[in-house]
Formats: C-alpha cells, structure tokens, sequence
C-alpha cells in the first residue's frame, strides 16, 4: 500500500494508508517478522545529533535482516552545496545532488536528520536538506526529524494511541506548550498536530502568546480535520485545554518569529516557566493519557508523578518508536 | 547458570559461575556457536572513549547473529540526571531512569562504559552512571569498564590463565604497579585481584606508598581469597613480588587519596619511573607469564624483551576478551 | 586467485588478478552472491574521516552476511607509536605491532585509511601507519585510501570503464589536474595512472608546472606500461590532454614538493583558476567519457553541463566501488 514510498511528511499519507502501517506495527509485535530485509542497506545520515531517533532506527532495520550505515556529517568534513548550478569555490565541498545520487548506489533507503540552520525561520521552513536529498535521490528517504516535521515520532504516538483507545475519531487530544529552559524544535509538535487531524480527533494546540505552531503546518492541520472529521480549537489556559481531555501531550517548542534570535527567545520564554503538567492539571482530564516525545525535564515540563503514574504513556510511546519504523521499513521496501 | 543476569560486578558470580562461563568459553571456540542471538539487539552505551573493548563487545555479540547499536555519550548531548526527583532545570535533559527505561525498549542488553567524573574517589567509587542504569534498565547490563571495575577483562583473563595452567587454586599471581607517565583507572587492576580471590589464586599485590587498590575492593578481595582458599600478600618490593610467581600482571593506577588532583598525582607518580618490568625481573619468576591488559608503554611499564617473549600472553589475553564476552552474551541472553 | 592478500598497492596485483576480480564483480552484480562472509568481522580503521568510502565499505563487507566495527582513531586517543624500539614516554599509548595484532584478533580482516600526518613529502610518502598495520596484522589488510594510493577506487574505476569498453588496451586516458580551492590527496590520480599502465592503456598526464605526481609511483607507471603495452606521455596543455581521449579523468592533488607548506601551496595553485573541465574540453574527445572520484566542486573543477552529461560515468565510478569491494572481500576472505 505504501511500497516505494517516502516517509518525509504526514501530508503525503491518507488516513488509511497510517492506518494501514499501524495495523502491521500491531501485527508484526504480535506475530514476528523473520528477516524480509536481508541483503538490503540503510544509509542514515545525521546533519544533527540524535541518540534514541538513532536506536530506534538502527535496531528496526537491522532487526529485519538489513544492513545499517550509520554517517554522521559533523566536524564539517561535509559541508553540502544545496544550490542549482553554484560555483563551488566555497566551503561545501560536494552538491547534495551528487551525495544523495552516490548514496542511491549503495543503499536501499535514506534517512535523514536535518534540524536548523538558518537565522531565518521563512528559510529554515523549507527544509531544504531534506528536500534536496528526497529529489535527488533514486531510493526511499525517511524523515528522522527535520526542521518541520517528525513523522515516525508522530506514527508511533498514533500507534500507542491506537493501542489505548482504538479508533481515535471523536477522542479529545490536548497538545500543550509546556516550559523548559531551552527551546526544542517544532517537529514533534507538528506532527503530532496533522496526526490527529488526519485521524479525525478532537485537538486542542494551548500555547502562551507567540508560541504558534507554523503557519503552513496549520493550515494542513485544519484542512486536514475538516476533512476527516476532527475539529481543532486553540487556548492558551493550560487547564482549559486539559479539561475534558482524552490525552494531554507535553512538548516545548520555540518561538518561529524568533528564530535565530535565542536570546530574546529565552526572555519570552522565561515568562512561562508555570506551564508545567501537574497532577491537579491531569486530574481535570478524562482518565487522561500524558505523552511526551522524550527527553522530558522532570518536574520542569512535567511533574515526577505525572511522568511516573500509571496513565504515563512516555516509555511505550518510545517503544513504539521501534514498532512503527519496523513496520515502515518492512512495508516500503517490500 | 547465568541466564539474565548482570555482568556489572564479580561481586555477584561464584567460583563455579566465573568457571561456568570459562568452560563455554573453551567450548565455543573448539565447537563453534552458530547464531543464537539472531533478531537480538545490544545497545552500547560510551560515556567514555573506547577502542579495544569496543571492538570486542560488538564483534562478539554480532558473531552470535546480533545487532549492535553503538551509542556515544559525547559532545554534551546527553547530560543525564542521576538525582531522583531533581528538577531538571540545568544542563541535564534527559533522566538517567528514562534513558534506561527507552533503552529497555530497544535493546536486549546494554552495555556501559563509564570512567571518572568526579573530583572526589568517596563519590566516584559509587560508580552512579553505571548502578542508575543498572537499578532502572530492565534488560540484563554488561559493564564495559567502570570507575571500580571492569568484569570482562578479569573473566578473559582468568580464561587466559586456565588455558596456560588449567586449575588456578593456589597459583601465585604478582599484581604489579609498573610507572607510566598517565595514571590509568583502577578497574582492570581490582577485577584481576577480585578475580584472583575468587578462584583460589596465591596474589601478591604491589605497589608504591600511596597506590593502594580501593578500600572496599581490598575487603572483597581478602573475604574472597578466605572463602575460597586463597591468599592475598601486599609488598612494595617489586623484586619480592615477583620471586616464584607464575603469572606477573602489570598495570598502572592512579592514586585514589589524590583523585581529581592531578598534577600532585603526577608528582608522587614521577618519583617510581624505575618501576617497570624487565627480563631480569622475570628470570626471578617460576618461568612466570606475564600479562597485561593493554595499551602498554613500552620500555616504560614493561620491556620490549618481556611484551614479546614466547611467555608473554598479552595479546593472547586482548584475544580472550572476545571469547569469553561471546559465552557471556551467549549465556546471559539464552 | 587472490586469496589472503593484502589490498594496500596496485603494484602488487597482475593485470590478469586485477581483470579477475573485475570479472568477479561483473559475475556477482549479474547474479546475486550469498552471504560467504558470515561469522567473519572486518574492522576499519579511520585515522583520517570518510564518508563514501565508509559507506561503500561497510554495506560492501555486511551484504556477504559479514559484521563491519568502525574505529575512528579521532580525537587523540588513539595515538599510535611507530618507531621499533621506542620509550613510549611521550602521548603514543600504544605501540602500532600491539594495535594489529589485537585487531587480528577480533577481526577477520583491517581496513586502514591514513592521510596527511607530516610536513615532509619525503617521510609522507613511505605511508607509515598503513605499512606498519601490514607488517604487524596477520589477517589482510585493505587500503581505503592512503598518502601514496586509493587502490579500491582505481579498481572501480577500471570496472566502470570495461562496462563502457570492453578490453582497455590502448584506450586514451587522460589524466588531468583541474583546479580546486583546497590541495586533495595524491592517491587518487597514483591509482588512476598505476591503473591504466597495468592495463595496457595510453595514458596522458597533464597538470601545470610543480605538480608532478610522485617519482616514485611514475617510476611504476612507466614501468608498468613497458610491461603491458601502454604509453605514457606528459603534457601541462588541457588541450592537447584532452584532444582524441577516449575519458577524460578530473582530480585537483597538491604539490609535493610544497607538502607541508599550505599557504605557498595555495599560491601556486591560485595560478590556475582557469583548469576546468568544460563542454568545448570534452568536444575534443573522441566521444570522451568524464570520470572524477568525487567529491566534485561544480563549475570550478567541472561545469554541471559535464558533470551531468550522458558521458559522465561519475555517479557509475561511485556505485562501482560497492561492487568491486564486494569482489574483493569474497576473494581475498574465500
């Protein structure tokens, strides 16, 4: 069903093709696998760090058979020219065009973490390494993570939804800015936002003043809950937005009108180091779920007994991490 | 015998488990071992650098059919919290019982290696990287060298030694300070004199005023050697230490009363250069082998006539390492 | 044919084991090849950092069913002593004979890259580390680029261009300095020139005055072509080097006899900003074919309307190094 495909953004995926990878990450945890990747390669190409991202994915597909080379362009030894007919005199030494046709020859899929490198969020939005490598590439490319999106993350929280409440239309999903002292990337809580739209839930986004998600981001969000039947409202009253919900998902993102500018972005932020998930906030949900991405900062994004209790879906939203990008694997390299 | 288990400490394995693991040891290398871990995954864990025990670790758990996943705690992206209930405001993003735990979800095993952070050897002798993981993984954890021990490298050793002498009840063992310009860890010397205890070894400990092993390690030394038919001598004489000994280990500690100052270390240190092992130290031996657990300086810790001679086991013993993790992983995770 | 030998120099090699393992892996890309590596392990080496070659390598070594460990010797922890004999007093940890045999150990095969490490071309030249890791290892070793020569990926390219030409006696090569704002290694061209001269082609050497490949590697150019019925000619004219080639292959080495002095290095290169391969360049040909090893600076060693035309074979040059790898792996390993 998605066989050849990219995995680079939720946009490209209808709500049964999502549903069809969960249903075989649930049938592959149950039944096994065997090793349908034997013989194939991943090349995973990291412009940024990454430790679990890096785990998960290295263990899905070498758990299939697959081979998995792991190239990390840091310490500047591969600066990449991004830019159509350059004249490269500077210091990128080879044009993604030629290092995203080389790594089609030796490998079979392509993953790539690219996070931010411009000062300028208009710039950073188009995600040009990863959209450079997913043209100029003959193979499959997975997104670990860009600067807009993070669709396994996204996935694999789907599953584990999936696994607490089956069908999500209908259930209420608090998506909710919380503190920390250092701003995380937007991916997760973009995905998380089209997830739910595309699955037809109730979303409410609760974030203080200049903390919305990006703009081209949102319009998907709507658009896509208009379509499948889920609606979308927004609040920035963290209890408001947990009132009633089915789940509440703690993520820390940065201001997008100021990017590049960390320092005035530090001093917004630092107004809202109250928004953190409490017990007393969880107890106006509905039995609510708390899920977070990971890394979490205990008890300054979210309390000890919150991140511990039993309703805490944290560690199996990160098992499923490896689920769902098994499943993933096995399906587009079928 | 050891099916789920902790390699972390000797501490926790009888004689007739260290002899256990030998004994596969032997087997496998003689019969071969197939791929028992076919569809498993280790997940190695670097808070500190390593080369030789690297490549040991990863190739021994790859040969059974594994899948290793090699993980770099470096360049600061990973600041674990250890504290429980800390608010983690700081540098700290992730906590060590989350890491664990997301690992758990990965991997069948986790192996750590994790050397001195601490000014202070009353702190760093809790070995707290490597007991959180411990205390909060829920796979099996293999120790790949802490702060206070370094199992596999005793247990390779002691395979080493059994190969040479078969049984080593009453075999006399001199474990000898040798001078190097840099203080090494203290691990490898504890896990020999640990080992040496528990399997009924003659061990004569060695060193400059001021070198004594861990105060701890010293008392589960002398309880092992009581328990299990051993004695345990100390001398500073290198010459006495070596007379009539079977077996001369080499190795260079740091001084623990002058951990975290390193330039007083490096003092007392200089004042023992002579202290190295020589053909004519050897010749007082009973055609005594001598072992090393490598990098060795040579002509500085020991002579280019004592590291190359036929009675010299030193790259026998860097081999052993292999085998007797790949009966460990074989073992642990059967 | 080649079994158990050391891929570290062409020179080595007869013409007949070179088109043997170019028929080997024309044989295996036709018709699958199994996994005769299982069990075994190579280990490689990085003293130097690699991205293709790493890649190419490592999916190489694991499609046979083989495990890859990769150590990068960075970051000073890894400092090799190289001198027989030597009081290791000094940073050297360890000594190279101790680090080969320890690798020898644990793995199956060692691949070794090993750049630039002096200031003299003439102490440069004798490529220490990798000859001393051949000296030492009793398992073969693998060359993945060296000071002196790149001997997989002159392998590749002789590949490539019997996919392109069938038997390459007396096909024109011509070999030609372009420029680049930064001096690439010397191995490249070595191989390409040691290369056609084994194979019997007529082969053109052009580049501006001072840049002379290596008298020692000319030596075995020329000699080479004696024996297997090549030419050798010289020109600084990219004209006339280009003019009735039947491949044009572009590669920008330094000046030896400015090894070590960078900023007069520079000088001298910045004279020939004008060295450029172009499509009125390739007219000249007889429908020349364009190689380059990659990476390749667009439009300053190159134009686009080169790099990308139908007569481009680079993108080919690099998917050849997996296959002539693999080829190499199963023979030497068989």
């Amino acid at each position: 069903m998605i066989q050849g495909r990219d995995v680079v953004t939720l946009d490209t995926f209808t709500p049964d093709e999502i549903r069809y990878a969960i249903s075989r990450a649930h049938a592959m945890k149950a039944e096994g696998f065997g090793m349908p990747l034997q013989g194939r390669a991943l090349a995973m190409v990291f412009f940024n760090p990454s430790l679990r991202t890096r785990a998960s994915f290295a263990i899905a597909f070498s758990s299939l058979g697959g081979t998995v080379i792991d190239l990390t362009a840091e310490r500047d030894i591969w600066n990449l020219e991004l830019r159509d007919g350059a004249v490269m005199a500077g210091v990128a030494e080879e044009h993604v065009k030629d290092a995203a046709r080389v790594l089609s020859e030796y490998a079979d899929a392509i993953a790539i973490r690219s996070l931010a490198r411009h000062d300028d969020w208009a710039m950073e939005r188009r995600d040009l390494v990863l959209v450079s490598f997913q043209k100029h590439s003959s193979v499959p490319i997975f997104n670990m993570e860009s600067v807009l999106e993070h669709p396994c993350q996204a996935w694999g929280d789907a599953l584990t939804l999936e696994e607490e409440f089956g069908d999500l239309r209908g259930r209420k999903l608090a998506l909710t800015w919380v503190y920390s002292p250092t701003a995380r990337p937007l991916a997760v809580p973009h995905g998380a936002a089209i997830m739910a739209a595309k699955l037809g839930m109730n979303l409410t986004i609760c974030h203080p003043e200049g903390y919305d998600l990006d703009h081209g981001v949102l319009d998907l969000v709507q658009r896509n809950a208009r379509e499948h039947g889920g609606t979308v409202r927004f609040t920035s009253d963290l209890a408001d937005a947990a009132t009633g919900a089915h789940a509440v998902y703690a993520a820390s993102w940065g201001a997008t009108n100021l990017h590049g500018r960390p320092d005035e972005e530090r001093l917004l932020r630092s107004r809202h180091t109250d928004r953190r998930i409490t017990a007393d906030l969880m107890a106006k949900t509905q039995s609510g779920r708390f899920l977070h991405a990971m890394p979490v900062r205990r008890n300054v994004e979210a309390d000890d007994a919150v991140v511990d209790a039993p309703s805490s879906l944290v560690i199996r939203q990160a098992g499923n991490r490896l689920h769902i990008q098994r499943a993933l694997f096995a399906e587009v390299l079928a």
